[in-house]
């Protein structure tokens, strides 16, 4: 038998994001995760406060992965197309590598207490603002029609948010042809 | 003083729709359920079995709203853009109007028991194979380009299905004017 290895604190954290993402925050109890990880009550606290501790935890994951994607897009010097692109793209990734956190971040926000609650909203809200931006730039350039803008980025964010409900990478459909289906949509639609 | 109505079945299960709605199937119990009602748990009792009764019960009531919709879109004689006009024109309706039932409809019926979970999902499959319908069609008249029928019917529902997060019939653009904005969208995109 060879010994087992000691669960860290990233596996508390990983298993939790599994849980919110597959039974929903209220879905899940520390009992169940305890059971996940094969750990009494004791040892787990011995990582976490509690599952308040543990949605911020995988939600402020998710959040960074998504913020990074917007940080790194926006100061490109690609044009707004492009940006667009590489903004879907983005996504398609990292809700397909990432899906629990993706999730987690997605639904599960609206149960964080406060103050959290209102500073993971501003996080969403600025990666909004990331896809409003680059939207405004190419209507400003000339590439697209003049729309509302903060209505395209709810738009465009519509059908990227609700991926996960849907997709599975290993179907036919690479998450690399996803990304261009998706750009083609939000920039054609059925036309 | 004046003599208190008795409580229905149909206030009940509004009241559950609103609470599954707001805090989630998990996030509901039965108490929270009497406190809203102000009614005792045997009172509760004598209208339902309990909360998975409920749930199919506002999820019975959204599927139904949903699927009216579908049949009568679909047994008119109108084109497929009329059609699928009529489609999300009617889909906007439903869920400003019905918000709770809309809502647990599409969010909350994974926490069905089977086998009604599985009707469920095939009621929302029906929903989509609509839509799949009427674009699939409106590409054989030459209405629009050679796209998959599927992803587009469900690009089409993630901007759908994403409303009730977002949209607040009490702000600048009333329903009607939202659904000629996102029959534009899918029809025609940011060009």
């Amino acid at each position: 038998m060879t010994a087992r290895p000691r669960t860290t604190k990233d596996d508390v954290v990983k298993a939790a994001g599994k849980l919110f993402s597959e039974r929903g925050f209220h879905g899940t109890s520390m009992r169940d995760l305890g059971g996940v990880l094969g750990l009494e009550g004791s040892s787990l606290y011995a990582h976490i406060t509690g599952k308040d501790q543990l949605l911020l935890e995988v939600i402020s994951r998710g959040a960074a992965m998504f913020q990074g994607l917007a940080d790194e897009v926006l100061s490109s010097q690609d044009p707004p197309d492009v940006k667009l692109r590489s903004l879907i793209h983005g996504h398609v990734l990292i809700v397909v590598d990432h899906i629990d956190e993706a999730r987690t971040f997605l639904n599960e926000a609206r149960f964080l207490p406060e103050p959290q609650r209102t500073r993971v909203l501003e996080l969403r809200r600025r990666y909004q603002d990331a896809y409003e931006e680059v939207i405004r730039r190419g209507m400003a350039a000339g590439l697209w029609r003049q729309h509302p803008p903060q209505l395209m980025a709810i738009f465009i964010l519509s059908v990227l948010n609700a991926l996960d409900r849907w997709y599975r990478p290993q179907g036919l459909r690479s998450p690399q042809d996803l990304a261009v289906d998706i750009y083609e949509f939000v920039t054609g639609g059925l036309s």
